[in-house]
């Protein structure tokens, strides 16, 4: 047998569309750049990727509360955060046909010209601030600006006195939040990982200056475990501890989680020890007090964050380059997603041998789908079509209802990885689905 | 006893805050009008009126494929949609303090001085859009806007093919959404009633032009099983059908589901035969076909789409003023949520007697929040005390663990409603809890 073919972009873009995991916003209007719909499989495959993560934050050195922010914000929460003032990148206008270029991605080289127009006009470099701008409609004179979130965690930042007092919250505990976030990229790319309008989910722990070192190690420990649990190839994974020139003037200390694309090692999430810097700017420039008292030492202290903040749409991108498989099965080529059973979105099919069958194959599925809801129907094409087809779009099993079932009361079930085929009672499929992870896990 | 009082949007405001369900965004910065934050009871909230929602549209008519569409979306669209041209308020601005009004809902009386300033200097009527126009990176002169939807419905409709295609689907079909909208509106009003920033939980149902009628009233149906199924008093809902002069020049039919807030009954959902105006739309503006060739006539047709579409914000804001009592109860005043057990955020409250129990008690709590995670622990105050604490947030049920249970095993388990106490084994409290609807439901 050949060596399995990995995955490239086009072949994960071209299955995403397919399958109707991802399509391209307004595609049927020439589409919008960096900003993508997600279909029924995208959907599950994103329920399946944020349970996970909710579970993985689950620990037992403090309680964890979420948040749900509101996307829009005020000009002076960015101004605290640093947002209005510092997140930018750099860019050139082509004078001649307008279109816009980043300087430090190497998208574009100022001695040559224009790789849209041809002509080379640049006007000088500048910053362009990646946070989307709109206007409330309150005032009529253009003042009353609003800006999209960039990130999740100031929302939780600006909360922090909040939620401490309503959850009479005891340090150290975290604020967990999932939520959309929007940035103006000049020049969105590879599909879903660089996007104007994404998905992320954060955990801003808040504990005391003493104890931050051993939390941040910690989380680090933490979230190695989440990775593994998704059941990715650990040997694409990496860690990238920051250096001390690496690091944003406020943090003590930080970590990447990378994984190894097509496209090179990439940043997945990122644990930082903050120190006190978030809440400190935030009691600045609201002119509300965010420390907190201290019973036991009669002392006012501000905590310190440790954040771990990572993508749902990079690390859904991740599943599939890490699942996507092209073998030989039963004598033919296939494309395969190998995801983990917790992951794949869906978990189950069930086929009638032919027609004939239809109903009491349709009777079982019905049955099953009231304790599995996300599992498949399909009595179109030969049965080896019918796997090609469950292959391509992950669900670890497949069973088929035949003539002899009518009679043994047992059905085949097909393993996705091995091609393995089980005869098994009908009665013993709930704990078979169980025993291979696919229920409650 | 007396009879209990109900609730007005000054008590629900004040409890949102001080129990964390709703806090204002950018509280500590002024706040931001019509757009808020949920805490940790909100967001649990949030997430079982979705669940409740979710398990509502599941039907023996069609299948349901689910659709998760971009916030951000193009021009194009909008004007498809009919958005660009029709979806505005008419308004004045006051040419003096520049504070802008609307002047269709009696919030503003163009004989009088500005209520603002108290000068009268008024703009003329004019139209305003309320959609959030931003613009994106991409280009230098302005021409390359977004708008963030104001509705979810459209980026269901211009995703139908890519969703009928890749789920195989056959009609009749629904595609469900929950995801935020945005409306730009000039005078935010009643809490959680009319926001800027909200979420809506929307099915659109595809069906041929013979069955719509058949389908529209099969829905109707349904969502009145949807109110009762969260134990709301159904003699505060009412269904009010809209007489010929109140549809939509597109519709055939609209039925709005009203509750009565202490403001006057207001809609939750409208339920619409939409005919084919909205695909007939988009595929105009497209240029793609969106028709659908029926294989049995061999003829081609544009599906008829049945719209239920309800907000997440007021169906929140609902079941908290149906929820919400003022009564006695052990000789003291409470305020109680009479959440049904499948809405309330926290399911199970547990306490130790005194402090003294505390250890075995937590290692109680421990087990119990393996299976049911929304509990709470409390050894704060007199058992009172935290029976309150737990009704003021519709927890259904508290366990107290005393000297008793090292002897017995047993547990007093009381219910939020009536008070009542009973003793229970231990070994019994998930059977309990299963009875009482608590889980599994």
């Amino acid at each position: 047998m050949q060596k399995p073919t990995q995955a490239t972009l086009d072949k994960i873009i071209s299955l995403c569309k397919r399958k109707g995991f991802v399509f391209q916003t307004a595609e049927i209007y020439g589409g919008l750049n960096g900003v993508y719909d997600f279909g029924h499989l995208g959907f599950l495959l994103r329920e399946n990727i944020k349970r996970a993560w909710r579970n993985s934050i689950e620990n037992d050195l403090g309680e964890i509360y979420t948040l749900e922010g509101s996307l829009l914000g005020t000009q002076r929460m960015w101004e605290a955060s640093g947002h209005i003032d510092n997140f930018h990148d750099p860019m050139v206008d082509c004078k001649n046909c307008k279109k816009r270029f980043r300087t430090d991605d190497g998208s574009i080289d100022l001695n040559k010209n224009c790789p849209d127009c041809g002509i080379k006009n640049w006007t000088e470099v500048r910053n362009f601030n990646l946070m989307f701008k709109t206007e409330l409609g309150a005032v009529a004179d253009g003042t009353a600006h609003a800006y999209l979130r960039p990130e999740t965690a100031q929302t939780i930042f600006i909360n922090f006195k909040n939620m401490m007092t309503t959850n009479r919250a005891k340090m150290p505990f975290g604020v967990a939040q999932i939520g959309k976030s929007f940035r103006n990229e000049i020049t969105p790319k590879q599909f879903l990982f660089r996007l104007r309008e994404f998905e992320q989910m954060e955990l801003e722990w808040f504990c005391s200056q003493e104890s931050a070192m051993e939390n941040f190690e910690f989380w680090l420990a933490k979230r190695r475990e989440f990775y593994r649990s998704l059941g990715l190839n650990m040997d694409r994974i990496r860690f990238h501890a920051h250096g001390k020139e690496e690091l944003a003037h406020y943090s003590v200390c930080c970590t990447d989680i990378e994984y190894e694309f097509p496209f090179g090692f990439k940043e997945l999430e990122g644990i930082a020890h903050r120190g006190t810097f978030d809440l400190t700017q935030h009691s600045k420039f609201s002119g509300k007090d965010l420390a907190v008292f201290d019973e036991a030492t009669k002392t006012s202290h501000t905590p310190v964050v440790v954040e771990t903040s990572v993508g749902v749409d990079r690390l859904f991108l991740t599943l599939l380059f890490d699942a996507y498989y092209e073998d030989e099965m039963d004598g033919e080529t296939r494309v395969v997603l190998k995801f983990a059973p917790h992951i794949a979105p869906i978990k189950l099919a069930i086929f009638p041998l032919t027609k004939k069958l239809e109903e009491p194959a349709l009777a079982l599925f019905k049955t099953i789908k009231k304790t599995v809801p996300n599992i498949q129907f399909d009595v179109t094409g030969s049965i080896g079509k019918r796997y090609r087809r469950q292959d391509e779009i992950g669900t670890p099993f497949c069973i088929t209802y035949d003539f002899d079932t009518e009679h043994d009361n047992c059905v085949t079930i097909r393993d996705r990885d091995s091609g393995k085929q089980d005869r098994i009672a009908i009665t013993d499929i709930m704990s078979y689905l169980t025993e291979h992870g696919v229920i409650n896990s």
